[in-house]
């Protein structure tokens, strides 16, 4: 585990990741000017919550990335509007998530419920509706029983506590097999700074287009569009770097909360030092709920990181790291612990990027495998093997152009992928 | 079946996929100025043979069409180095197709294999090395052992007969579970023209880059560069609009030979008719040896067309095609007869190409489903699931923005899909 992190670690039922933490703790901290509600609503699911509200208080900085499918969902388009537009100074703000209905694809009924839904949350909890931001995540095509969620407002404002980031993370499952939430304490120049986050998703898209959804809360006090650059950037080399099949949701959310709470000067200048110990801790966080993202994929078995080196831009690693992991000749060979590092040298070559067959260079782990574009004479195929049985698995190219480098990560594509897939809704 | 074309069909043996062919012929017909020989020469199989030559006569006008993948093999780097300076007035020529190694990733040593393999071949058959085509499939990152088949060729070189196509698409298999070839005489003016084509591949790539491998042969009096205007047309939509997987391989080739000795006037000109007639009937052999393809993809128990209308061009058209069905999701939806379209709605958004939600149309077979952004009140899951649930599925999407249409072709992922690739070397 990384140093200082703090990792939510739920029971473990049958269902349950192989690849799920193993170590870690039951609740998550309070991030002083966020509270948090949640309840059991039955939009879809029953005997468990549903919905969860977060109130931010007046002052917090708010910065989000959204999916940038073409066919994104109405939540998704009401909140880049109106994050666009917000300034946090002025009043308080509040997140609405749903889990069971994406209220996506519902046509013009989408865009209305997702506007009502603001307009209530906002009379409940006192802030203006533009200052709410809303998710939905689950089946799709179905319109949001909305009076279900409505009926719920006022009983989600009354509980709201400081407590209950966990009890968030547990209300916006939707196929997860465990909860996701991770917390870490940094030093900003002379102030302890707190960063608590949760997430869901089991795949970069789960069944129906049900979404990964990432909400992260900390006390810094830092300028609205630091916050924003800051996000931006993490996010390319965090969430942005991790696939499990390579299909995108409609309804992808990151948002990331600033209260001001902590007791520091606000950090309003890009060469404030503060500012990296800070991106370094959000880094620290967001790396781990996306690793807890792909240690929940559909049917994964072994976690896989892969390193591209030596392409000529690190956009270009980028690029070539994703054909690798998204390819489903590589994704099954890694299932079967297949030291196919042929499957590799296709994945690079159909990945569009500049490569040169005879200066690729690929590691399993440790173990040299091939260099110069040929199998390196002292590897042996049960040295590969052994690495490859392994449930966390490390893969390493080295393109021998430039000084590129990207890395993602990714898991294996196994029976249980289909089984999960292929029987979803019938 | 397609009016006049005759399809080849071997035996229906235990693993052969259930889209295979079910009626046809058991041999192909002889193309003048075309000779072919097969051979069991070992390199990986035993049992069967694995070596076809193919001996063109002089006068032969000659196209192709290989893999653009950065990691391409040897044989594919010498086509394509010679094919761009082919002059088939000046000599015979060759094309020699092993099955079992594919040359790949083989280092300095694949392209020597490559240049000693022509010119021992050119020796026995008595044209330039420069004029000898080779193709190499299977495992890649093993050396060729070029002397098991050099040992072979005048015993190849003796037996070339006229008839032999159907046993040369036997020979170029690999994890094929059927032998794929077809027939069509075509009306070109005056003259009736033969074409015949054989293919191998189980998947856009099969397991360890085994590659697709199409070689059309016609006696047909062409101009090389017409030729070659009509095959890269034509390719686009009929190999380049089929996917198994999204994997490409790096040996991917595509050659047409035109003996030129129909007894017909030279078609020299870009608006001859007859280039029309013999364009639409070699479409018709493509589309259909890319069917069987598709037919034979690994695990395949469904053969899914996709045809995406109202985009604002063909390409757009084409890659919002293949991200559907490239889609793992859409692809386990189909093998579960699961009628998601939610899952078609994301693919759509995903694809990076113009759409809007609210214009967006789906149809399965026959069946309206969604329309303007929202699922059709009179759809009624059901009826999606009959269609879903058959052998062969037609699915439409219309954008509803401009013009542009495409057609692809691929088929369902299956746990005959992971069987087969998680466990194949190993």
């Amino acid at each position: 585990m990384t140093e200082g992190l703090t990792r939510l670690v739920a029971g473990r039922g049958e269902n349950t990741s192989p690849l799920a933490p193993k170590d870690g703790v039951a609740t998550l901290p309070p991030v002083d000017g966020v509270r948090f509600a949640t309840v059991a609503a039955g939009i879809k699911y029953t005997g468990r919550t549903d919905v969860m509200l977060a109130a931010l208080a007046r002052g917090t900085s708010l910065a989000g990335v959204f999916t940038r499918s073409a066919t994104r969902s109405a939540p998704v388009l009401w909140c880049e509007e109106h994050l666009a537009r917000f300034d946090g100074t002025a009043a308080p703000a509040a997140i609405l998530v749903n889990a069971g209905n994406a209220n996506a694809f519902t046509g013009r009924n989408g865009a209305e419920v997702t506007r009502a839904l603001a307009e209530d949350v906002a009379r409940a909890t006192g802030c203006p509706a533009t200052h709410v931001f809303p998710a939905s995540t689950g089946v799709i095509g179905e319109l949001l029983p909305q009076e279900r969620i409505t009926s719920k407002l006022d009983e989600l404002a009354a509980s709201l506590a400081p407590e209950g980031a966990a009890e968030g993370a547990a209300a916006i499952r939707t196929t997860d097999t465990y909860e996701k939430g991770a917390a870490l304490t940094v030093t900003c120049g002379e102030a302890d700074v707190q960063i608590v986050g949760i997430a869901k998703g089991s795949g970069m898209i789960a069944p129906d287009m049900a979404t990964m959804l990432v909400y992260i809360f900390t006390d810094c006090a830092i300028d609205q569009s630091l916050l924003q650059d800051t996000l931006s950037r993490l996010n390319a080399r965090t969430f942005n770097a991790i696939t499990v099949d390579g299909d995108t949701s409609t309804s992808d959310t990151l948002l990331l909360a600033a209260t001001g709470r902590a007791q520091m000067e606000r950090i309003v200048e890009a060469d404030d030092p503060r500012l990296t110990q800070f991106s370094d801790g959000l880094e620290t966080v967001m790396r781990d709920l996306a690793h807890q993202v792909v240690r929940d994929g559909e049917g994964a078995t072994k976690f896989v990181e892969i390193t591209v080196r030596g392409a000529v831009s690190d956009d270009s690693a980028h690029r070539v790291g994703l054909s690798i992991a998204n390819s489903p000749l590589v994704k099954t060979a890694l299932a079967g612990s297949d030291p196919n590092w042929g499957r590799i040298v296709m994945a690079v070559g159909k990945s569009g990027e500049p490569a040169d067959r005879d200066r690729l260079t690929i590691r399993f782990g440790d173990v040299l495998v091939a260099r110069d574009g040929w199998v390196d004479p002292e590897y042996r195929e049960e040295d590969g093997a052994a690495i490859l049985a392994e449930e966390e698995i490390s893969i390493t190219v080295d393109l021998g152009l430039g000084e590129g480098a990207f890395t993602v990560w990714t898991c294996d594509l196994t029976h249980g992928y289909i089984t999960i897939n292929a029987d979803y809704r019938s």
